[in-house]
């Protein structure tokens, strides 16, 4: 697979700045690339880099295009570029249609002859596949599971029971959809009896989910994934949530019971989201935050170690977290030159 | 399966507003439910959707009778009372006796008939099943491991040799129990060697176990999860740490090596317990608390960001978190105008 | 396996008191020990317990040394000596060579006849595996990958294509290696497109990864582990993370793409490192630390909800967040102060 320096500026819209006929085989960073690699610079802590670069061609922004020592294909949006050449120079692969002889199938099941059953995989009693589903090694999918045309299960994905998953999904090793949510009821004396899970997970379609990630299902009523969510890997999400469309979410971030989040979201890593708030569509949650209540506005927040608060107030908030024992110290001294002139005021009286 | 509205009020012991002939045949969400359908109302934050509720009966307490515009069910504990109902009307399904032909049984296993061995099930020698155990598709149990009668080892389960796990156990998808604890011995240049681990993991009775959760083995002696404790999703229990009874822990909380936590605590997700720390009996931890001290008197505490303190003291101190910047500034002012005070003063004097 | 106490002594150069033909045979904890135990004491919060115990010898610093009540080995670093002692009673078990009739070996795969395959082990195509490497039941090995001689994968292990390997590595059960990094482009109207992941993950030599952990491969580039890397549970390494040689992270910690950790670090459990950043070798950061930039000077930091500041600020800033609340009212109180003193002050004038 090939393409010239040419086409890709004629297709992205790009202004070209060297060879149009210079030819692109692969990609590669900005200090591996050599003869024949594109790469790009979207982070500026990389300029170094650049200049250095022996790449066959860069995709960069306007204002780095000078500092380019080599072809420069450029762009407003230098990554989102390379996200589309990269999906053309390495497309995925086609699902290679076949049963392997050590995949099982239960009653009551359809599985089109164009889906990929790899050695180990389970499909229990009435699942149903669309069409060209790959169903890696040793995946389980439950009774009764309905997956969409082209979603792709990869080794070791155990879908649970009744889940339903849309088209175009792609579900990496080892996660886990559709597990009980923890619900239980506590007596007086403390002991616990677990309450029946009795809804399922529904997933939209476009969904990526990451390895070991954990979607619960509903307790009563369905934990829902919208179209084109991403979630990473080591993720919790919670019975009941539903996350909007479009909304990305990164690794270990947890998301309690009945969270509902909006459309279009970008949550960072290790984020925490109390149960039964709501984050409304077009909010940004920086690495760690902790949410306690509802954000209703749009906005980016940050709030590790408390309650999330708009994120000016929150950089500032941090940055004083840092001088604490310093403000603790001035306190102090504060209140002795009081307690001094008080005293010297009430002598004076 | 149906029940009455008055059968549910004899044997829970609630008072009935309504109709006690009304069959209950399944349950719903406040506003899902209609006709034959069973809701409760345990969070006042759903009241506006109990008044436009079309459910046959709602489980609430008695505050909010009035509210309710169909027949209710009152109860001190309206999410017990569900619970309970939830069970009856949804049982766990019975494990049907059998082995899968794409099972594997060691040498010297016992697997009593009355077991369900799925397909890909692989028991190693020497583990011992107790009846009724329900071991699902690609579970691993290690050689030597003792799981008691009627427990569920759901599907992609991993258990280590040598773990003993009690009756009517529930481990979720993919969770490791006897993993490797993390203990290595540094040398002068920075060097690790792995120290073997030699304990094991015992599980009591009566204990859950959530996807992904890792329960990892003791260096010496043993890692023990009491009976009646709940593990949600995605937590890490470090090599011999011990829970007791009836603790109910959510996900993404790590505890690390040697902590001992008592019984009845309710500890939220995402929480940290450092090593060698001891957790008393009915101690709660709000989501995200990082405890670096032993707890040592009951009651609730958090400390996301901090030691853990008395929960009304860490309430009070994440809002001030939040106004960080602003009595740093507000310091700032205060020492201005004792320097000009003082400045004043100097002047007079 | 038995050894002698004085045999110990002259293997580990400690000073022995007591008598040197007493065998060990096994290890203990100091409670638990009793004839022909070995314990060793490094945590002196467990001091109480050494002055009670009956284990047949003791291993312990210089100071503890009067306080034993039965023999003691004395060295500077017990752990260390009791690590390599454990060793040498509790060898690993030898790799039985030998492929289970349900394992499944693709086209082009090396696999050495010292091998072990167990059931359910998945080698796909073009996969070399060196000498004696265990394959546990359901690991999955992806296309193309290479595993050094004497690796270890537990049960239920995935390694997904193209990945590399060392030799002595430990891969505990359920760990994902080469999945998928988190990488997507948004457009103007916020949906995703998924970027290809086309770099993949190098593991040097003497790598363990813990259970359930997960290793993304690069974006373009590689993901590298450097050699004696230990990796504890429940791990996120984003794509292109480099970890130096000899670095240790606990569970739950969580690094963000394109991160760079030196080498010989010791990073607690539940940390948090965002992206790009870089951590110097010999670094040390506290469980729950949250790195929101670079750390260029090797040292000891912790920054629980904070960017990282040195561990000793750290220290005093968390003791002063516990005050939080008490200095707000304080700094009220002194507002309040100089307002009384400036009215008088003013009426004065």
């Amino acid at each position: 697979m090939a393409i010239s320096l040419g086409m890709i500026a004629v297709q992205h819209g790009c202004e070209l700045h060297g060879d149009p006929d210079v030819e692109i085989y692969h990609l590669a960073t900005l200090d591996a690339a050599g003869d024949g690699a594109l790469t790009f610079l979207a982070n500026r802590a990389y300029l170094p880099q650049l200049k250095a670069t022996r790449a066959a061609a860069v995709i960069l922004k306007p204002e780095d295009v000078d500092t380019c020592p080599v072809a420069a294909l450029v762009a407003d949006d230098p990554y989102a570029v390379y996200a589309h050449v990269a999906r053309m120079l390495y497309p995925e692969s086609q699902v290679v249609p076949g049963t392997d002889a050590r995949a099982v199938i239960g009653d009551g099941c359809s599985v089109p002859a164009s889906c990929h059953l790899a050695a180990g995989a389970v499909i229990e009693n009435g699942a149903i596949l669309g069409e060209r589903v790959y169903v890696g090694p040793h995946v389980v999918v439950g009774e009764n599971v309905r997956i969409g045309a082209d979603s792709r299960l990869l080794a070791g994905v155990i879908i649970c029971h009744d889940v339903r998953i849309g088209e175009r999904c792609l579900i990496h090793p080892a996660a886990v959809i559709g597990s009980d949510g923890f619900g239980n009821a506590r007596d007086a004396q403390g002991v616990w009896t677990k309450v029946p899970q009795i809804g399922t997970v529904i997933l939209g379609n476009d969904v990526e989910i990451g390895a070991n990630t954990t979607i619960d299902r509903g307790a009563i009523g369905d934990t829902t994934i919208g179209d084109g969510v991403h979630l990473d890997n080591l993720i919790q999400v919670g019975h009941n949530v539903r996350i909007g469309e479009h909304t990305a979410i990164a690794a270990l971030t947890g998301i309690a019971g009945s969270v509902r989040i909006g459309a279009r979201c970008m949550i960072g890593g290790q984020a925490g989201i109390s149960g039964h708030l709501e984050i409304t569509d077009d909010v940004v949650l920086t690495a760690g935050s902790m949410v306690h209540r509802s954000l209703s506005r749009p906005g980016a927040y940050g709030g590790a170690a408390s309650y999330a608060v708009e994120i000016g107030k929150w950089r500032r908030n941090i940055a004083r977290y840092g001088q604490l024992d310093e403000m603790s110290r001035r306190l102090r001294t504060v209140e002795k030159k009081i307690k001094n002139m008080t005293g010297k005021s009430d002598k004076n009286e």
